[in-house]
């Protein structure tokens, strides 16, 4: 099952002149050049994923995909899978932390039930796009069918095609994905799974010994039957909303939208789709270094700086929309401060 | 001249019971526990300081402190000493990063001419706390009279006396005062001045070279006259939106109302008063890692974790604003979230 599932077209940011013409701005603004720091990298990136000299950044959207993983049934999780649809309902009804950042920050939210046990019938704020009812458990088979796998990717793709916010944030949730998503970094990055398992939720002790064990026996099982690719990769070790989220940041890419990914599951999705186009790297910034395990390694590996470090681990998209916030303050700067020559203030004298 | 100068009763703000019952409700949100990392621990800094288990956090207010430099005659800013007023035009008028942050975060903004060399009559946006038309050169004399030092404490304590606000922001202008915070730092912690001196605006090479054996020749005239006070250190070698920064904060901790430290100069601000009176300590939020030098250093020396890191090194109070909007997400968080038993969700099975 080959990356031809589903790759959409996605223009490289690099734009020679576009890029002197954001510098020359910044550098015009009154302030010491340089001086606003990753607030003036942040800007430049978004002003050439965008293509554009004065982009807007009004329209703020945060999904959160929810599915579940058959992996549970192996123990590898201190909660029960209910959890899982539980928190979709907290997250719709306003009570997850992810409803009260997105509400306060101004950002537009919606949980997407791409693959959960839970019936929303009638819940406002849940978007329906069902693959099944979660994954099998991946020990010893793959955690869901190519044509599922198909399905969760178009279905997440789907959701950024009518391209109707100037930035997307994205998060998760699914009882079980961190040792989905530790199994998956092994795989795309041919790693120990002993050094990507964490303690997600908080396993420890015999319960975190217990989880690596496991991981790593379905890790074992899969690498020589896997085909190297990263949507197949997906399918045998990933989930519902794990794929989800990779369609999407290829969609939202193709639309030259920029996705914030939020921690270490939504990491391994944007891996995912770096390793079918390494185009789409311009268009994704990383919020947070998420306390999960192996996360600083991996961006570390990817030369990503994140833009906040503050502990977290709780997934959602948490660490996207404080990250958000941060994107659109350094927009707000790039385009409302004077300029050394509107205000009328003395530049360097050397 | 002696701490007597100016020094309110603070509370200090370690209370047994209090931090029992905030860490109970934070463990009963709907989250593993600690999950929101550092933003748990800023809730409970929060809660702490207002001495309060549900303290509101609604009315957020920064100033800008601005003054005039004596020491610019010695050439150490590679911009011109008129550069201060006409920021604090800007700052006033909307166009400086600053006032585009608190704008759009919701922050109530005003500068304070604590001591420049402006005249901002009719101005609005300018608060008229005028000491002087800025300092002496502190080269080989003090930068201010002990009457000027401790009006301009005064001037800073007052603007706090309402209390007016949940928390306070603090940032400063002033062309020529990274000489003076680091000839300060260098007093307070008795370090060697080619420690403390770093960049500010943007000196390098030949004018970094002679910024820094400007500040080692006052700190050396300074050190054996000063009398080991931190209010004698800002009258040596301070500046009065210094000396105003550390005056706001001490008012403001004995109203128990949280303060957000900026960068580098709003620091050493924050120095002079925890030499004054240790307690301060529980109501300083520091921001940001400025990207001036020594600035790292001397968190780390005190063992604070800045709550971002951004390279910025602009001053104003940028970092706070930006500090201000995690902080007010932290409070949204433990405020808005619903709790484990409210919303129906299952807890750890262990």
């Amino acid at each position: 099952m080959g990356s031809e599932v589903y790759l959409p077209q996605i223009e490289n940011i690099e734009r020679g002149s576009l890029r002197e013409e954001i510098q020359a701005h910044l550098d015009d603004l009154t302030k010491p050049p340089g001086s606003l720091g990753r607030l003036e990298e942040i800007a430049m990136q978004y002003c050439l994923a965008r293509g554009s000299l004065r982009p807007l950044l009004t329209k703020k959207k945060i999904y959160t995909f929810a599915g579940d993983h058959g992996i549970t049934v192996e123990g590898v999780s201190p909660y029960p899978k209910e959890v899982t649809v539980q928190m979709v309902l907290n997250m719709a009804g306003g009570g997850a932390a992810i409803s009260v950042l997105c509400k306060n920050a101004g950002i537009d939210y919606a949980v997407v039930d791409i693959g959960t046990a839970g019936d929303y019938s009638g819940v406002p704020g849940v978007i329906d796009l069902k693959v099944n009812n979660g994954t099998a458990s991946f020990l010893r088979n793959s955690a869901m069918t190519g044509a599922e796998c198909r399905k969760a990717l178009l279905a997440g793709a789907s959701l950024a095609e009518q391209g109707e916010a100037d930035i997307y944030g994205i998060g998760e949730m699914g009882i079980g994905n961190t040792s989905s998503a530790a199994a998956m970094y092994s795989l795309l990055l041919d790693m120990d799974p002993y050094e990507t398992v964490g303690a997600g939720t908080g396993a420890e002790g015999e319960l975190l010994n217990h989880k690596k064990r496991i991981v790593a026996e379905a890790v074992s099982f899969h690498r020589s039957r896997w085909d190297g690719s990263p949507v197949d990769a997906i399918g045998r070790v990933g989930g519902f909303e794990i794929a989800g989220m990779t369609g999407f940041i290829l969609s939202a890419a193709s639309k030259r939208i920029p996705v914030v990914v939020d921690g270490f599951i939504s990491s391994v999705a944007a891996l995912a789709a770096m390793k079918m186009t390494s185009a789409v790297e311009g268009y994704l910034f990383f919020s947070h270094r998420s306390a999960e395990h192996f996360h600083a390694g991996f961006l570390e590996s990817l030369g990503a700086v994140p833009i906040l470090d503050l502990g977290m681990r709780l997934g959602e998209g948490t660490g996207a929309a404080l990250a958000i916030e941060i994107i659109s303050q350094a927009m707000h700067c790039y385009s409302e401060m004077a300029t050394f020559s509107s205000a009328g203030i003395s530049d360097r004298e050397d």
